[in-house]
């Protein structure tokens, strides 16, 4: 497996969380350092607050169980404008301005994407989607023409229907469908400094986790809400070829890349 | 030049009026007939009133000079939103259930639309962008790997600013960016049968007009408000080398593809 990634180019997948984004300077700095990146890279990106204000503004209400959005026709409408055109437009935008060819993707896109429609079981989430499938052929076309994906929160069903679906899985699907191609690194980072013991202090960062650390310290509670399915991602992209997994701070993100901040996720 | 065009393979740049998306079943029986078009092809779109209907719900007066939106902060957060990610991501998603493998695409994405602000003259059109350069390699990329663009009239500038730019001139400009490697076919399609003698009888269409018979009627009045720019991105389009320029109605796309409709534009 060595062997087979030193012969790899790097190819960094960063999702940057909701709460970089909901700050235009701190999002304008982020961008800054991710145009650096000193290698093939793909940006995917959460939605944040933005979504919540604006279906706020139309008396849309919002509800949101476990972290996830339930998303009903009016809100897939908004998710569809907000992450799709005003966040995705204007990260590939700034992009731009910093020497970098973005090119902003939904799953639909080229059909990058495919997904179904999550199953009614006790909760209804609605237009929300499990992924099924990525167009590898695309990324690697776009990557090869020296493109930088920019890939907004939203995959279709193949019947015309877009679907709402978890940029962190999203994260993880991409950096899957590429492994074999690349030596992926994935960044997830947000607005804290890593998987911490204690979510209020930022001192605590856990600076390694294997599996057998995620077991215990789930079962004790110290992991717990999002963090959980965020972690689940990465070792489900760790056991399928991705190189290594990065969880920190967004602003942070050039540590990150060379393994000098945030937690690295182990197996 | 008829034997130039002779060996290129056609291809179809069609606009899609801001009326016929207004109309969920005028949209899907459109984009079904444009699904089926025996070539290479690309999707040029309008926004429509739901842009101007969005603004309302959400207290942004909106103002329109001489067919233009006069688009300020708020105005081009609106139509990034209901261009760029509502509309373009709705007929992505509707063209890949049609087996067409459309990937959505605004004038930021992969540099494909670079524009400059309109400087103020006596009307200030606030962040409305003229066309200085098309990306021909993006779209012969995508072109050659069998995708179909589907583009929404925004544009960038290169410093980090999205644009609002009229969706004909856009059609104009892809056209003549292809039109030395495909024999070009610019279709205008929208809610009338095509050019008109008089706007509300529909009989009176003009079935052929060249740059005598526009200069007349548009001297005479018969040719006024928005079908002046369209005419004038038609002629454009034939003297930079595009093959032929069609108008007429959105829902007779088979005819107006096959000549038996519309109005052909001729130099």
């Amino acid at each position: 497996m060595g062997d087979r990634l030193n012969s790899l180019q790097d190819l960094f997948v960063v999702k940057i969380g909701g709460n970089i984004i909901d700050n235009e300077n701190n999002l304008a700095s982020f961008l800054k350092q991710f145009a650096q990146l000193p290698a093939k890279k793909v940006l995917v990106h959460g939605g944040g607050k933005i979504a919540t204000e604006f279906a706020e503004k139309l008396n849309i209400p919002q509800q949101v169980v476990e972290g996830r959005r339930i998303t009903d026709h009016d809100t897939l409408k908004i998710v569809t404008m907000v992450y799709g055109g005003w966040i995705n437009k204007g990260i590939v935008a700034t992009l731009q301005s910093n020497d970098t060819n973005a090119i902003g993707l939904s799953g639909a896109d080229g059909n990058l994407i495919r997904a179904v429609k999550r199953k009614k079981g006790s909760i209804d989430y609605g237009y929300v989607g499990d992924i099924i499938e990525v167009n590898t052929n695309l990324l690697c076309q776009l990557l090869d023409n020296e493109y930088v994906p920019v890939i907004a929160p939203l995959t279709h069903d193949g019947n015309g229907q877009l679907l709402n679906t978890n940029a962190d899985t999203i994260a993880q699907s991409i950096a899957l469908a590429v492994a074999a191609r690349y030596k992926v690194s994935l960044i997830y980072s947000f607005e804290k400094t890593g998987v911490l013991k204690d979510i209020s202090d930022e001192a605590s960062l856990i600076s390694k986790m294997n599996a057998a650390d995620y077991k215990s310290l789930h079962e004790k509670g110290i992991i717990y809400a999002g963090m959980i399915p965020k972690l689940e991602n990465a070792f489900t992209a760790l056991h399928g070829g991705v190189n290594r997994v990065i969880i920190g701070k967004a602003e942070n993100l050039n540590s990150l890349v060379n393994g000098s901040s945030g937690t690295a996720i182990q197996i």
